[in-house]
């Protein structure tokens, strides 16, 4: 792919003098499980939608220093030359699990799981949870608002306000498998396949004698993608008048004008009878200016006359809450006889208890609605019998018990890498993006709420919640 | 340089849209200014930190579109051979002037302007936007940062929840610069020359038998780095007995503790005392965990016992304040003989008025205390005589009058390309870094402060000022 990079050096110090650690103490073959999840959802929202996968293969499969890397780690006086030479030939020889991009995810529950020899799995922690929490927090951010505007189209432009280059094209691919119409990026279209688009800027209004002039040269070139811009002077009585003189002037109705500031429901509506009276019915109406989720519910309420939404920095950034809090956890080990040896993590912030062992997890659906209920994480040797009742609880208040029947078990973990090589189909992005639609369908409205979401469970089984319970009474002791 | 790559495809779409009706309608080669300038600081503070000019002189040396991105754009169906024939050639010829890194800057003054043939000016614009903004975001909330910690080490470790690749490595560069003393991401350090360094995750802990084996052996890799992570199993019952029995055991007095959880004012005093009364009196404690410049002034404030500080998600996110609203307007054009006629965007929100014309920008010194107090923008051709008095006023209130004397005027635009050539020596980053703690200390602390800073004036000359007024009574006629 031709803007690919060898991102080997993404990495955080610690894990290379780790890496180091466990390559002079003996630990370097030691068989490590590490999951990654996340502990709230941004926004107060009830779920949140997994991207970056495809990312994370592409750096898997490129992992490796070349010379350059190792004059600098050479230079930085830690290493010696034993390990220096081992890291020539150092690849990423494990297994991952993960949840498929566009899949509405919970907290606390796994969303990727490597198995690998201590340094590989160590060593891919930073790459691995920057690019799953960037690309989840623009994708759950655009799925509000692209829910937020009911049907109509969300285009997302914020690439001047994006937190990098990187954030700016795999922010639009995120935002795209959320269910976006496209991207203002013309790079995130050549490098990922998200539709490009995009009309005018002011400056095009103020290079002409005038507005009109302005307007009508573009309509002349574009006949067919004729946007136009309407309140670099003023919206009513100047815009909106030369827009429709243009129009009528090339014979264009299938057409669009933008509006960009001032009060985006009165100008909308007072647009949208000028178009109708000039006959303009078919003319689309595309507003922008700080536009979320939030914005949009209510532009919509009070009856604005918008058909499109362009939305710029608060979706690229995820303004309101512009972290993802994934985190990259150990949860188990195995020993020289290959046997799994579970490990927790307590802290004096009772959030941050990890829940240890090799785990599985199902989500849960009636079989009836095909609408999801709950999700179960098992240890990896458990298998759910969906021909016999299933009993499930709250781990946070084990009293709390139900039984349920008639429900469909569906693994969210599937195989990507297996000892090192890929064993994944990766989707392409309209697979990927039809994906989430669906998923999000199998997900109750309760659960979409944009604020106090019902509270999905995310619940252990009986074996599981042991396993934690024994370990934390041992730390205790 | 290693992952220097061509970000020419980094437009948005409208960019080549308006540009190919430029190449159409004879517009291709009228000479146009732009300016970036931004409206409002980010956190309220008094002032920004600019920050990026090193990656776009990158871009604009690597401008060009190769056969791939042509075959691209010819696949949109809106552009004809001629004009993609042309792109084959396409090259930024234009000048530009930019703020030098490092410094600090103030709302709605250029800290870059643009001259170049229309298609070739407005081309650049998403670049050149998502770089500065981003960059300027981050050196601007680092600031803020390292100055709540009163000369405490700051260390940058929030790769992990940056927003993309760039967001972490570009991030911590910024970082960097506005006064962070290192970073923990590799690829900054080999890439930009930020001072990388990393000791151990709560997993190095959890990987052997026990915290004092974990300890034990670290010791023994690196007696001269030995920070120890305490707060795995609990900080002062386990965590800094064992990480005093590994000093002690390794003979090491030049060393450090690191508290990533739980109260740190409470656990850094009890922790401080242990060391001490353990004759570890230089052992330094480092603390971490969601930090930014309020929560590091209050723990300063309830005396915790902290000599370092991690952060992470909200410095990288700059969490409090995502986006820096950069913008690049038009501001002039030249006629066929070569005369600039400044233009103007006025707009429904008043604060979106532009300055017109082609400008400079002069920060007021005091002769006598070196502390800026103003900034005066002024048409291109003025000139500002220091040996006599100068009169300047408020452009929103111009009865506000005061005439200075004894003071320094010094450009803050400095020639960046000329012709489409480099005329700009780029200074490494130790030296952008020792400009940017110079100029701050040329700002006075009223400037500086977190909440309500002192208004810093950025006036405009009368001719400036003129010209303004006199394009808006013509638009408005």
């Amino acid at each position: 792919m031709k803007y690919e990079k060898n991102y080997t050096m993404l990495f955080d110090f610690y894990e290379i003098t780790m890496g180091n650690g466990y390559f002079k103490t003996g630990l370097r073959e030691r068989i490590c499980y590490f999951d990654v999840f996340f502990r709230s959802v941004p926004d107060g929202g009830g779920f949140a939608i997994a991207a970056g996968l495809e990312q994370v293969v592409n750096y898997i499969q490129n992992l490796h220093f070349d010379e350059e890397d190792i004059a600098y780690l050479r230079s930085k006086g830690l290493f010696d030359e034993e390990f220096l030479d081992y890291l020539r030939t150092f690849r990423f020889t494990g297994d991952i699990w993960a949840v498929p991009e566009g899949t509405p995810v919970f907290p606390r529950e796994p969303i990727m799981t490597v198995r690998a020899p201590a340094i590989e799995a160590q060593f891919i922690e930073t790459y691995l949870l920057l690019t799953l929490n960037h690309q989840s927090l623009i994708a759950t951010k655009a799925s509000r608002i692209v829910r937020a505007a009911q049907g109509r189209a969300i285009s997302e432009f914020g690439s001047r306000r994006a937190q990098g280059v990187d954030g700016a094209i795999a922010g639009a691919r995120s935002a795209y498998i959320a269910g976006c119409a496209g991207t203002a990026c013309a790079m995130a279209d050549e490098l990922y396949q998200v539709p490009a688009t995009g009309t005018m800027a002011h400056s095009w209004v103020q290079m002409f004698e005038d507005e009109f002039a302005a307007f009508d040269a573009y309509c002349g070139l574009y006949p067919n993608a004729a946007t136009l811009l309407v309140d670099t002077y003023n919206v009513l009585k100047s815009g909106v008048p030369n827009a429709i003189k243009a129009f009528k002037k090339h014979g264009i109705t299938k057409c669009a004008i933008r509006i960009d500031s001032g009060d985006l429901t009165y100008l909308s509506k007072k647009a949208r009878k000028m178009l109708d009276d000039a006959g303009l019915t078919e003319c689309k109406i595309v507003a922008s200016n700080a536009l979320d989720e939030y914005i949009i519910r209510d532009l919509l309420t009070q009856g604005a006359c918008i058909d499109l939404f362009g939305v710029g920095e608060r979706l690229i950034t995820s303004k309101s809450e512009p972290v993802f809090g994934g985190v990259y956890k150990l949860a188990a080990i195995e020993d020289d006889a290959g046997h799994i040896i579970p490990k927790i993590k307590i802290s004096e912030n009772a959030g941050k208890v990890t829940t240890p062992h090799f785990k599985k997890v199902y989500r849960l659906f009636g079989k009836d609605t095909n609408k999801a209920f709950a999700d179960l994480i098992t240890v990896y040797d458990e298998t759910i019998d969906e021909t016999v009742p299933l009993e499930i609880f709250d781990p946070d208040a084990i009293w709390k018990r139900e039984t349920i029947c008639d429900f469909v078990a569906e693994e969210l973990l599937v195989p990507i890498f297996h000892n090192g090589a890929l064993v994944y189909d990766l989707p392409d992005i309209e697979t990927i993006r039809a994906h989430c639609a669906a998923e999000l369908e199998r997900q109750w409205e309760e659960v979409k709420r944009f604020e106090n979401p019902h509270n999905y469970y995310v619940d252990l089984s009986q074996k599981l919640w042991d396993t934690k319970a024994e370990l934390l009474r041992q730390i205790k002791a």
